[in-house]
């Protein structure tokens, strides 16, 4: 088994090496690789996705992946910038079905914007499309435009689509998701005024009647996004596409107000996964051993998982987390009165001792 | 003066009669007509926007809308379903500036999902685009595909596009909007993946060298969703596309916890309008005389101002709502202890008492 381990920028290398700690410390047998990425490899080698690191990413069993993106990268142009290394990987590795947990600790409901009776015990699992829609779908750039409201002017454009396989492969994930839980499943959609969108809901439809026991309800982005606010507990697991995904798994990972404690985990039809934290690279606090390592953590436990045949690994990082949180100890982002503020290091020992 | 007067659907009838009752105490001389939209157009006329009420509300200065959509006209086709009507007077009237104020009262605070303390005060003014974006885009539909992941298959698919003119036309009305306000304006888009919101972005920039005195900061929509959660009072006028508008619009108004105080203002060029409550049409408690007139009675204010040039009376009637919650009257949907519950028609009342 080979993991290639891409640190990436600002607190990446921080929190990876804790996850990597805590990996070995499991004493299993499995190689790591590490290689650049992001605006580190456009740094070293001109590109944010070297070939050297896809090439290692491929021939990976699962890829532990920081974060990425630093200010100093910014005014790049497009095409060399830190987020294109991510999105690469997922359409190189096909990586299609993103699973973003967001979850409210017990320990840590407070720090939510949310009233505690809202969020406490919140566990929603987000299933996000993560190859197809208007992220990848061609054609796409800039023109002069010969019809619409400004014929003549120059106009920019993207185009979302979705074919049927695709809506297929997610929708079967989702619903053995749903399964395994409380056999519940919300598609987030716009049926009601895009065309890709109907067609995602027709799909869904079908697919369904493979899972009778599993309750399929359908739900627009806009509704999604305030029922999200209103009741977060009513939700189980959501599946949507890229693009309201994106959006919706970043409300959602906030409201729980722990998000340097969310993991996530990124699969292709091989069980191949890239695995990162929902955070993201927090060059405002790189370098200074502040950053919480849990979330980098817990997505190892998910790559034990999911990828390299582990649970009962996955279930040790797990148990082991939740020992540390309830013994007091915090990083800054977590931090709260009573408990015991600790640095980077000093959580992935504990986490390490915990095991 | 002329007002098209479109009550629609669910609740729509029951809380355009309150705005209207409004309307007629202050005494101002302007025509009101009343005609048929969404699912109630479409069971008497066949058509959720018939020609006769698209004639009359564009012969008008203002629409006051109500609210369209009903759990019976949910199978019919697409082109027929009540939303329709919306999206084709927005269209047909060429209503592409939507002003969406995110307003916490400060007697509902304890009503928002989020703790006091962040929403305590808050007043964002959401701008979102209107005409353009997917919502609009030609080439839209089903086909086989010929590239993609899966040439060969069934597929569906939008076009999202802006042209130049699209973009500064609200990027004007959004800085002249900040001027007015707190000289700081937050456009949000997805120039990291997206074509046409790097385009959105390149433009905001050029418009900006018109507006020196406005601070202008751009926000990624998946960020803006979490900051929206995490401190939604550090955004004062957010400006963002259709379909993105969409979504963080109504997050917004559900931070606030009283989406049934909250108008909206649809503005074209020429300054005609049309003006609805934020939220929808409710046909779950439509008929039990228990809706919340005060967004559309808000609405009906923003219409004086925007459209028809009576700011006192705008005036007038924002401090009559104002009264009114202050002497402790409450539909259903604000109600807490202490207070007292009314109906809409005693809303209604009470606001033309206070006037
Ligand atoms: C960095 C960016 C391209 C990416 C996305 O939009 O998918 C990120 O926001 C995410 O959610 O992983
Ligand atoms: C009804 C629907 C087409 C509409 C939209 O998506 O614009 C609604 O959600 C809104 O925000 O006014």
């Amino acid at each position: 088994m080979k993991i290639a381990i891409l640190p990436g920028d600002g607190i990446g290398r921080e929190i990876v090496t804790e996850a990597v700690k805590v990996l070995k410390a499991l004493d299993l047998s499995f190689e790591m690789e590490f290689a650049d990425v992001g605006g580190v490899a456009y740094a070293a080698h001109g590109h944010p996705l070297p070939d050297a690191t896809l090439k290692l990413a491929k021939q990976a069993d699962a890829v532990l992946f920081g974060a990425v993106g630093d200010f100093q990268y910014d005014n790049l142009e497009r095409h060399l910038r830190p987020e294109q290394a991510i999105l690469g990987l997922r359409k190189e590795l096909g990586l299609f079905a993103n699973f973003r947990p967001a979850i409210c600790y017990e320990q840590l409901t407070h720090a939510s914007s949310l009233k505690p009776e809202l969020v406490a015990g919140l566990d929603i699992l987000i299933i996000r499309e993560l190859t197809g829609d208007i992220y990848f779908g061609q054609p796409r750039g800039r023109r002069t435009a010969s019809d619409g409201h400004f014929p003549g002017a120059d106009e920019a454009f993207d185009t979302m689509r979705y074919a049927r396989p695709e809506i297929e492969r997610i929708a079967h994930v989702a619903f053995q998701a749903a399964q395994k839980r409380g056999k519940k499943l919300l598609s987030v959609d716009k049926a009601n005024v895009l065309e890709t969108f109907q067609f995602w809901r027709d799909v869904m439809n079908e697919v369904h009647k493979q899972y009778p026991d599993v309750t399929l309800e359908h739900m627009y982005v806009d509704n999604a996004a305030m029922q999200l606010v209103k009741a977060p507990k009513n939700i189980d697991v959501l599946v949507t596409g890229n693009m309201f995904g994106d959006i919706l798994s970043d409300e959602a990972a906030m409201l729980t107000g722990s998000i340097g404690m969310l993991p996530s985990a990124s699969l292709n039809a091989k069980n191949q996964g890239l695995y990162e934290p929902s955070h993201g690279s927090a060059p405002d606090i790189a370098g200074k051993g502040i950053a919480n390592p849990l979330a980098t953590i817990l997505s190892a436990a998910m790559m034990l998982r999911y990828s390299l045949g582990k649970p009962e690994a996955a279930d040790r990082i797990e148990r082991a987390v939740k020992k540390v949180l309830a013994s007091g100890l915090r990083t800054a982002d977590i931090y709260s009165e009573g408990t015991r503020k600790v640095g980077t290091v000093e959580m992935g020992d504990a986490v390490v001792a915990a095991l």
